[in-house]
């Protein structure tokens, strides 16, 4: 057998940084990953167990200082990042030059489109270098991307939000089936570990719970990714979050109008075909659609839809683990891409 | 000052009911309420207490076993009914017979269109009285029929979907400036005691935390409602419920495109405008939206909205709380219109 | 009809604060209260909605920067603290000195016994003058002292948990029938808003959700006020407090021995004649036993119990709403007792 | 390698039944698992997503009508059993006869005195073969009787209120270190799948959201398996479940008092002696305590304890998902040990 994967990860002390740490320390083709904390953070916690009790039981994860000569002295050959995007704006030449493989959580690398960037904010502080290798990075969706990925020294991991959208949208888009003029609609509600760990007032528990609200209307960051990705125009999509009291999940309840009339096998036939030889998304058929509970804990996309007796309008559903699927889980895929693993590896 | 009314509450055993009956009795123009069980259910509760334990430490509310000689003897003028859609059909045209006034909380009445009707299932049994009252029934929401509900004897009370989606649409569309064409959407969120006091696997707490679904898609009995009031074609509306893990609110995330550009201002006078007199609505002025939470245990409906910077692409978000502006509060303030009180009475 | 009162609260920003807000605002026998923010607080919020949301709908409530002199303008003869302990220790002198009655609902005034107090840690900067008045101060739990508190110009309001497990013990402490040296357990339950509105790490969503946890097992700063009203020694009681997923609501199980056998009935005797005449605690009857819903939204202790075939293990149970018998429902009841007036008023 | 083991399931369709399924059918030992409906229940479903809609996406699991015929054709060397209480005493001898090993995941073989039996009221149909295997069925709680288990044919699987308790209670009892005097107290909270996956009024959301309740008080059928297992009387302990609105885990804090001064590390000491060699306990060193979060979806038992300055009085904290080491994982665990597998085979 071949010699495991070296890998680090930097910026495991958030959800999805957790959740990576968990994936990477059971995957059968690394070596145990290093657990680093942003340079500089002496004062910071030196095992995982200090920032998420719950892993008390088992010992955790020791969390060392980042530096780039640990990672090389410890070989690691990909690196992941799971911290703000202005850091990794910044890190992310430094590992190309030093000929390390990155996955990025962040949405540092995602958008192509200047004007999209711009949500983020990094780019007043952008080194030129950052600016040149923006055009390099590939977008980190296996379904729509896969052989892009497998060369990729750079991989953009998408958001949470896109990944639920843009899977469901891109098999009726591709296949042109869609009447854009009348515009697509995505109402996405997300369980609170989207919104990070950091507490805030809009966090607190008795914030949430027995609530629900929409936010971020036509300014979410992720709409940027969406519109990019499906090359829809920014009129054509209306994007709408929703924060619901629940810890994890996503479900996006998609509007299109068709734009000629289709049977519901038809339909099917379009979102099957699409995802042919893909692992990791599901497929219901009509009249059963997905929960956000089917797809908890697990790294699937589930997909399923609902057609008017006009057969023109057309309701499409999806759900996903923002953790998994719209986070780590998704990172573990692309890496499993990248190194030419099954995709399964790891994440069953 | 006059005498007190003298009114019965058929069917208080449900989640409305009860709303209905906590309302009932602490209303200052009315005589302690006579709360009634179905006829011939003798083995059924003799107190609300049996079925709501919550109400044991105050003694609970008396059942007693309908009969008209029973409302006859207590003078009762007005009569609520929360009892299933056949029994409201059976009993109303007697009720009408008898002089006694109705407020109906289930669909029985609700629709004009026969073709609307039908989802209800009850026109096989009906009595050709029951054809014939139905063109008499006033739909109960004051905000749009204040007179007629004035002078009405049989109210047909909303569904609790039907008032968050009409209050939040019927400015834009009486004024005239959606775009039609682009159809609306209204994605709508509800707790859970909108599906009813009955246990089922659906509502199985097990079920239902950590989850949302979206559930009769293009076939929810509300839809007939919503596009009988806002005299929409069905194939401009697309609505879809959704069962959010709280124990009640809803919330309607309302999507259009108006037919030419408007300033956030212009909208926000719109709403204004069209609610200008009346007590129950709320009007959130750009960037604040309602929650879920700002309207539980209230009789408001909250309104809100965020307009495209294209100045077309409209997001409306309406709450209520669904067993009060959504049911019991709401048949409180069409007694209030009916017999020429102030709205707010016996709500505050 | 005498003149209304003239009330100031100070702290309206937390939860209790809110719900105290609320209730003021509705009192019949009250002008409209002053809300104050701390003085020199200038970047303060100047609109109660600000800090609420839920508000806004509603226009919200003014906040005035706080300082006698304004206090003396509005002829203000109540002042409502819930602030920090400190600030509470610090202002009380003075507004004894000026005459102006004070209900306090920090931890600042119910302990007698000066190692109890040490758990606040403010009596390092305390004047000799809160030394003094600390004696005079009068716990604010009606049902054990309304004759000291008609007559209290500085009203200690009860710790929430405390109230829950002083009122479940009381009777039966007081009747001599518990076997002390076998000790007694309060293994409580609380509400997230009991642990305050401040955002952290304990309170965000993910970590409160899908949990449960016990914390200050052997430290909790209500044990103190435990201990006085019931004059147990600190070696005769554990309490235990734990985190719930719910908003608000506490439950505490009471797990004591009787030091001879009782038959129910005699148990039951034993809290109603305690009770008799007080309008704010209900009895159960075994077998029902009282649910944290039965009490949210209202002013009540439910106090249920459970009697094992032994006739000596007996389990009580006891339900507040944290933030009204616990708190601001609590503080308006100590008002009502100060003033003469009947003690439901304004809480109904 | 040897030949992989053949297993049955009657009874996947409740909560801890599904478990079992996902467990079986990843146990790394052993063929596909055949699952099974009860004899004669020919409408019950042929598909095991039939009743839980989230394994649409994967096939699900096929059910076949349970006979014995079946069980001998497929050659199943164990049974597991999820059935209810009398399905399983009415089976079992005809298992035994059969030379078919048995896992019990039902109440009817947990108990050895027969007063104890009576709260299942499976004796009266009871025949005289069952009454005689009681005697030889061995209470599934590895951590206390490995050797008993591996040579077992008739295993009782503990019940999962029981589990937390006993493994909590065992180092101290066996140790002799308990005023039992006193009494022993053990407040237990669950999680809503424990109640089952019948919808009834006391598991529909509306009423366990937001809610807490104690039920079952001194009369819970799991107190029999604590006293016999820790062979207390029934006077010197009480044990109270309680509901809370979370979807799974048990919490359960309990109260003894020491019959003699401890320091915490001798109490430590006490519990990893006592569990030195297994593999499924986790020991938290104060101030450390386990939340129901941390032993979520996995087999552990986590228990930390917390001791008075008085050295006395001590409370344990015990924590298990009961699901899993509650009931599914735990049955594994006890599979594992009867076929001499590593106990942690399938449950990593």
């Amino acid at each position: 057998m071949t010699a495991k994967l070296r890998t680090a990860l930097l910026g495991a002390t958030g959800y999805s940084g957790l959740e990576l740490t968990r994936l990477l320390a059971c995957h059968p083709r690394l070596e145990k990953p290093l657990l680093l904390r942003r340079e500089g953070d002496a004062s910071g916690p030196s095992n995982l167990a200090e920032v998420f009790p719950a892993l008390a039981g088992n010992g955790g994860y020791p969390l060392e200082s980042f530096s780039w000569d640990k990672l090389r002295g410890h070989g690691v050959d990909l690196l992941f990042l799971a911290t703000p995007h202005a850091v990794s704006r910044a890190l992310v030449p430094e590992a190309m030059a030093r000929g390390v493989r990155v996955i990025d959580l962040s949405g540092a690398w995602r958008l192509k489109i200047e004007q999209n960037r711009a949500v983020y904010g990094f780019e007043d502080q952008d080194s030129q270098l950052a600016g040149q290798l923006t055009g390099q990075a590939v977008y980190g969706l296996p379904e729509l991307a896969r052989a892009q990925i497998a060369n990729a020294s750079l991989v953009a991991n998408p958001g949470c939000y896109a990944t639920s959208v843009i899977l469901a949208l891109a098999p009726l888009i591709r296949a042109g089936v869609i009447d854009r003029q009348k515009g697509v609609v995505s109402d996405s509600k997300s369980g609170v570990s989207g919104a990070g760990k950091e507490p805030s007032a809009r966090t607190h528990f008795v914030s949430v719970a027995d609530n629900l609200s929409a936010y971020s209307v036509f300014d979410h960051r992720h709409t940027g990714e969406i519109l990019e990705q499906l090359q829809l125009h920014s009129q054509e999509l209306i994007f709408t979050p929703h924060l619901v009291p629940i810890p994890r999940g996503i479900l996006s309840t998609i509007y299109v109008h068709l734009s000629r009339p289709m049977s519901p096998a038809q339909v099917e036939s379009c979102f099957r075909e699409f995802f042919a030889g893909t692992c990791w998304v599901r497929i219901f058929s009509p009249p059963q659609l997905p929960q956000i509970q089917f797809s908890l804990h697990t790294n699937y996309c589930d997909i399923g839809f609902c057609l008017a007796d006009d057969h023109q309008r057309l309701v499409v559903v999806s759900c996903i683990d923002n953790l998994l699927k719209g986070a780590a889980g998704q990172a573990i895929q692309n890496m499993n891409v990248m190194y030419g693993w099954n995709e399964k590896e790891g994440l069953t």
